[in-house]
């Protein structure tokens, strides 16, 4: 039998997700939930339904895991709780100051309901936490890099969307080749954010916009751009549709520590990722952690999860004893 | 309450596990266990006893995790199930046609005694299998590779060294950048055994050998190199001992697969390791499952396990609130 899956809300990781439901032969999508007019939502996967919101609770026996799409700041500090009532849940939550909060308050009513919720999993958080957590556990004596990029940081391209006289605009985050390299040779360096990122912007200015006060306002934005390196691009909406419509991504997780008696032997521990499409592979993270959700909660476990709490083989659709004979 | 260990075996690896408890300070050396007269044998751990092997029963009571330092060829089979009769233990058995039969045994006694086994622990199998088993959840349309290097392999430095005329010698096993560089950029290439390694060797002859003969035994010897592009130089045993005493390893697991509703996207996962010394890293990590195994122990779980059925938290000195805080 298929594990039943729901999407809340469909947006670029609701469409993510129906892609890798479809590369899941032991899952089925069962229905999309959305906020708009259920009519006016087209959906790839012609066996499933749309439906609105509020339908969801009536439909808790023909769903297993219900992945929630929504956004970390507003949607899924609500609805990843509500939502565990009445299913097993699994949310992309991003924002790292409240983690520990939503843990909790997912943790209550998964716990209450008898439900598994896991939350905050896809590359970052997700993936790269868990290779900084095994990392940190081999190395005890070493020290961390996360880089990011190349690629689109949707709040960077939205930051420069609100200015004024930018009609649109992308913007990358690339790491500085060089700090990588010192990573990598166990150099152990500080670095600065300017240090370690650099930011891109292709913009498309309205027509007679002072692109110098843009130009400015963009590199002496605090938080966003003031601390890095900035290169603005001025281009036209044809030269940005046609060759920065994708949201690509990646990065890297690098520790390096030292072993032996006296510190002597240097290691060096690096995980990348080189992302065509940021939505997507988030998606294929979180729906293996939807099967797992399904099993631990067939096996009788409820409360919150993070991908520290899970069990490798419950992500695959191998069992054991496949798993041992052919992964080991 | 420090997590006792003890050591079975004080080779390479024994002696790394003992500088890696040394950097784990939740963990303690009890004592390490050796076939040869314990009083020949002299270790680092000023407050651990070295102790022959048959003493190993009668502490039962004051050892917490014993981990496995023997060969997989001969000793393993035996040891690790016997001592999980009276201890969780943790080994790092690497023959991997007979994985499915020496988890058998080590299930057998370690159910019946009430103790966790872990076993095929380390980077190839152990890090190497976690990722190609991540990766493989992941991204489910796809196509793994592994590449080892540049490290030595103790069984080709063996190898080399029972050919007559030669009195030692070292083998690199050694990546093919270019073949590296095509399965990053998610080429998918099919790739033989001499397309993906090169293997090089640093040989000291005897005096008067005839070196041609030797090279030309080394290049075609049957499984080690006939397959391969190997290189071979002749030095001095003072340029061998300079230049090549040294056992580093490390190599690259890489996945790249394709998501979307048409797969028109692609995407690359690849860990890597870089290692001064390849068994004081087998031995940390080895050293963070000995914690997991004495955890999962004391949660009640018993039987074999492998680094497919251990939650990553339990490897970890933090608690869970405190790996959520900081490394999610």
């Amino acid at each position: 039998m298929s594990i039943r899956i729901g999407i809340m809300g469909y947006g670029n990781l609701g469409r993510g997700i129906e892609c890798a439901v479809k590369h899941n032969p032991d899952m089925e999508l069962v229905a999309v939930f959305t906020r708009r007019a259920p009519e006016t939502v087209k959906i790839l996967t012609e066996t499933a339904r749309v439906c609105r919101v509020e339908e969801a609770q009536s439909m808790k026996e023909e769903i297993d895991v219900m992945i929630m799409c929504g956004g970390s700041a507003t949607d899924l500090p609500v609805q990843t709780p509500k939502l565990a009532q009445w299913f097993n849940v699994v949310d992309s939550f991003d924002t790292h100051a409240r983690i520990p909060e939503h843990f909790e308050n997912v943790d209550k009513t998964a716990s209450e309901n008898g439900h598994v919720g896991i939350i905050s999993v896809g590359w970052d958080p997700g993936m790269f936490s868990l290779n900084r957590m095994y990392a940190n556990a081999i190395l005890t004596n070493g020290k961390d890099y996360t880089f990011w990029g190349k690629g689109v940081s949707q709040g960077h391209s939205d930051a420069i969307r609100r200015i004024d006289g930018v009609k649109d605009g992308k913007q990358y985050t690339i790491p500085v080749e060089s700090a990588l390299e010192s990573v990598r040779k166990g150099e152990n360096p500080k670095l600065s954010a300017r240090q370690k990122h650099t930011r891109e912007c292709f913009v498309v200015a309205e027509e007679g916009a002072d692109l110098t006060r843009i130009e400015n306002e963009i590199k002496t934005m605090p938080n966003y751009f003031d601390e890095y390196d900035t290169t603005v691009h001025f281009i036209s909406q044809e030269e940005l549709n046609r060759d920065h419509s994708g949201i690509p991504h990646g990065g890297f997780v690098i520790r390096s520590g030292r072993t032996g008696w006296d510190d002597e032997h240097n290691h060096v521990i690096e995980y990348s990722l080189k992302l065509d499409s940021n939505p997507e592979f988030t998606s294929s993270v979180i729906v293996a952690y939807a099967r797992a959700a399904y099993r631990m909660n067939k096996e009788g476990q409820t409360g919150c999860k993070t991908v520290f709490d899970v069990a490798p083989a419950y992500l695959s659709a191998l069992d054991g004893a496949e798993l041992r004979k052919h992964l080991l």
